[in-house]
């Protein structure tokens, strides 16, 4: 009734981690899908990094190299959770070698890369998922499908926003996050690559843009050998090469009208991820830091309305696979449970779930399109 | 010790009511003030509101055409609470009278409108005060110290947002609000006036943007005879000429970039009227509907920093004139009566104090500029 | 059309403002009144106290003893804003020379005390009328007519707060507030007293109770010379004489349970004073450091229900008489002013008219249950 | 390095399934852990539940009677998550036949049944813990750390409430929750149970209390044949024989105060469990449906302080095992994966771990005392 699937996890960063656990839980949480995910390997440059992960979660096998893991036949399916810099080469790889792929945001450090990523993927005939995981939220999708019901009418206008402190100590080190060749478009790729993708998934297309950027600690110090990109350093301070922070006004196809902001240096903002959605007849909110919260205004008189507090339970998004009631918390990880379920369930099926490389695609042009605005100082077409 | 002022008040909608009730208070809450206002006349010209006007508050006298009040050498100093569309024509004679200015915001329905009355005053040696009374707020007034303290380092970014539901409903009166020639540019004038003021008030100069409006409502249905601009009509459609709704990119002088909106048919929003200040080592939050209260992010550590929130109290702005303790609720109308005390102020001083019609010429000049960024699809700079 | 009132204000500290602000401005707000106060006269022992208040809010006359105030035949009404401990011989008297009477909670320090002036005012055939302002926040208004409506069904529990930090620092000075003699049963009869209030209007008669108490700070350091009761000290301590924090389960005439609480020594808590009133269908919550706002739970499917924010605006309470349009700032102040047209329409009508004496019965009945209680150890039915 | 734990689950509803991806994870997240479980039996004895278990998580056997589990030797630990009015009978079973024990709350009816349990393991001398999970909470370890620290000073007061809407519909059948005999004390034993742990482990013992219940809904729907007791039914009316609602005031053996409520038919309120604690130098309080936040004041000046909203992060409690940085959510299941490792650990350890045994039967004791002041109406020591 089930059949094996044999993955493997290529870098293993925070992301590494989150992907086994969802492979590791993702039967338990859905105990009707009907592929279920096998540990093969793992492969990080660092020394040692790969054979504790082995050891933590069960992989048969450890590799430095990540094309050790596609030198494995019984490898089906391939997580590529490596940084951002190295998802061009090893996610084309991966799709040519006719693997699966579920790859982390942002596919690469521009447009160019996520294409080429996603023609691989067409070519070779195999499933992607992209790490777009706040989709995933169940009342994210509530957002989503009240929005697609009509709930509140026609979309006016809408705001979507990504703010972090994670960079926000002038202190930090000058990792490669910071640098350009590494670190591609800084914030762009980071964080604006999730309020891109939740604005196409609940708004549809974006048709035209103008941005501005900035970088708001334009030097860090730097260090000697490898440091985290989040410990703090003494060296003598070197260039930061990339954004800051970005804004930018958006058309959509649609004919609502947006605003997207996006910061890693934004002091007071743990995980200020979110949006907010107003229509001729309601509107919505999301904040992350509270997860299962969706405000709603809607109702019969459309003026003066107020909004409510919904959390979410049962029926919302894929909320039943892994609560009873709502209002219970459901985590971050748990978002990756459901971005695995859909990826095994788009293999299971052949057909595309959740969010795929094409909407990588998607999303990494419009951020190129950001950058473009910035240089020209006008608007873009898309 | 006190000199009597008479005063006079032109144009007796909602803020005519609300300069009146702020002249009778003023000196009730400020026993020190230099100047107490006397209610010499008033003036409307719908048949009989003055009359009531004087009945309700004690105007000496009614008028129902303006010219009246500048005939009276009684009157020392006038209120402009007229629709928009008079301002420039009623402001300019009230000043080239002699007679020192309260105008309600947005002066005119041009930044030339705007310059116009400044001159006039320029000319003729009067004080102005403009009814930018979100700044009288106390809790504003504190972020405004606190930015100027350092107490969020250098600001780096903001949000303001003024978003209203008073024109949500399409079946609201096409009243002259929705003409080019009476309501000027809608939501700008109306509400973005409010932003900017509050905008260049914590954050200074703004030095270019790029802005985008749009018209939600395109047609609304047309009334026969006088209709509030705030009821419902069921006549055939007529074309609402202007914006309900701007958004723009701001760069600030000192640096900062910011984002402000507005917008008079945002359902779900009574009186959304805030802003949010990012700086290097914290940040502020305010919103008009928890007037007394205040979020602050500042501290030691200011990565990882939590929000705060301060309810307004004693030594925060003119609290202290009207509560004896923090979080005790002050009113709309309070922040009038500050207004009003800093407009007897800077006639009894003879020198500006608070907001002023150069501070409305420059809002106006702003509001221009994101009108011909509409235009030009492009950047502007101021 | 109108008649005038000649009123009289004795005591003057904050309450003795607020109630001349709003003889002040009652008319303004109210301009149906049948009645119109006149500033008469104002009373209190402290040197020159009298005569600023005379000359800040133009009073006629001005007096140090309150025996004076009655013996002006202009005057018809008076407010009582002296401390507690004089309640009872003040608003006796008062009664007694047949002035209608305006007084502030709570009418002295016990259940005796209320029923002395209430006693008085029931001979005398005057009106009356007691400062439970809470009771005048139209968000509050708006919840007993919910309640009222059956809008959230059958009541079932109920929480009621008072939380004021105002005694929480151990270096404020043992005032007379800290005394049995003088301060009577201490936050009992200065918050608790509110709280009761608020329960019964919104909920009905209060059958029996158990309560607890406590003196948080047991010893203040004392003071030489007249000081403020809020303001720090060093002398030698001496004995707080009467409770800090008092809480008590309720249980209603109507069925309902309830928990009361009041502490002057809630350290984070400004003016903490709400509640939050559970029914077989929906839930309700408010809390005047909000005090616009009014959380609602109400709908088809009351299991899984959620709250939405609700803004007060005109319709619900006396809303309308202040501001146009919801979510638009009221002041404790304006309070006051619905307060005083109670009693102006009050005497109009010569009928009751929101909180009567009879209610500061019931309160101080209430009260004195508790401390009772806490004497006896069980439950007290009353 | 590590050993292997035989380990079965006897109950298999809701929190079956929570312990036993609790035991699947619990390496993953702590790998440190000296001992690994590994999934031996499950016992259910409704048909085939105890099979799907096994299907679903792995578990090498399945059994309806759960004598069987006793009987095999592969066993060496237990979680008792069968209904309450088993606790008893399984968990005395369990301890006697020397497997230690994860046993859900409430330990049995009363507090008889978990001082059995607790002497059985004693005897046995096997480790306990008892499913008291909120004390997990990253933001409830910190509270405890901060008050236990003296960051609020000594505590004063503090509120404990559990309101749910689980029984709120009239409609829902009577099934056995509701029978004395099965479900014991309704609302005390499965929600105030937890507010009494919670108080307890933040302040310490109660030395006190008067208690008020009320069952709200007298009678429900009958049903034919097994039902879930969040169902609805429509039979003819049978007695609700337990309380639906309790509310208690609290004097702790350290001085301070206290309050306690709980609910199951509360509308609105889907998981309203949290606290609030007051000291002489700072509050705090905290809400499971907002887990990761914790509202915090203190500071230098705690007269006027505020409070601000912590998210919760690394270094908080547990946090670290499960996210890399603040306010990235935590879900309830986490909150069973900190208590196993604390199960693992008290095993490994040989020395008691989080809640235990000797905890449930402190619980227990207060809410038999809740019973007790509710049958003499008056306080009792405890």
């Amino acid at each position: 009734m089930t059949r094996p699937l044999g993955v493997a996890v290529v870098g293993f960063g925070w992301m590494g981690h989150a992907h086994t656990r969802a492979y590791l839980r993702v039967r338990h949480q859905y105990p009707d899908l009907p592929i279920v995910p096998h540990l093969v390997t793992v492969a990080d440059p660092e020394p040692g990094r790969a054979e504790a992960a082995a050891a933590q979660y069960g992989f048969a096998t450890a590799a430095t190299d990540w094309r050790d893991v596609l030198a494995d036949p019984r490898v089906e399916a391939v997580s590529v959770t490596a940084p951002n810099f190295l998802h061009r080469e090893i996610g084309a790889a991966v799709a040519e070698s006719g693997r699966h792929l579920w790859i982390e945001k942002p596919v690469g450090l521009t447009g160019d890369d996520a294409r080429r990523v996603a023609g691989a993927a067409t070519t070779a005939g195999v499933r992607s998922t992209v790490g777009f995981n706040y989709r995933a939220a169940p009342a994210v999708a509530e957002a989503r499908a009240l929005i697609a019901g009509g709930a509140i009418g026609r979309v006016t206008n809408a705001r979507f926003r990504f703010f972090s402190d994670y960079a926000a100590h002038p202190d930090g080190a000058l990792s490669w996050r910071f640098t350009r060749s590494h670190g591609g478009s800084g914030v762009l790729g980071d964080l604006a690559s999730h309020a891109v993708d939740l604005a196409r998934h609940l708004l549809g297309d974006i048709e035209a843009l103008v941005a501005d950027t900035t970088t708001v600690i334009p030097s860090r110090p730097t260090v000697t050998g490898a440091a985290s990109h989040f410990s703090r350093a003494d060296g003598p301070p070197g260039p930061v090469e990339n954004e800051d922070h970005v804004h930018a006004l958006l058309r959509f196809a649609g004919g609502a009208r947006g605003v997207l902001e996006a910061s890693r240096v934004a002091v007071g903002e743990q995980n200020t991820y979110g949006f907010e959605v107003h229509g001729t007849t309601g509107a919505l909110a999301w904040d992350f830091r509270r997860m299962g919260e969706l405000s709603v205004s809607t109702g019969a008189d459309y003026q003066s309305q107020s909004y409510r507090t919904v959390f979410a339970g049962p029926g919302q998004g894929d909320f039943g696979a892994f609560q009873p009631g709502a209002g219970i918390a459901m985590s971050y990880d748990d978002t990756k449970v459901i971005e695995a379920a859909g990826f095994l369930r788009s293999i299971a099926d052949d057909t595309p779930y959740g969010p795929t490389l094409d909407d990588a695609v998607a999303a990494a042009v419009v951020l190129d399109a950001m950058l473009d605005s910035v240089r020209t100082g006008a608007w873009v077409s898309l």
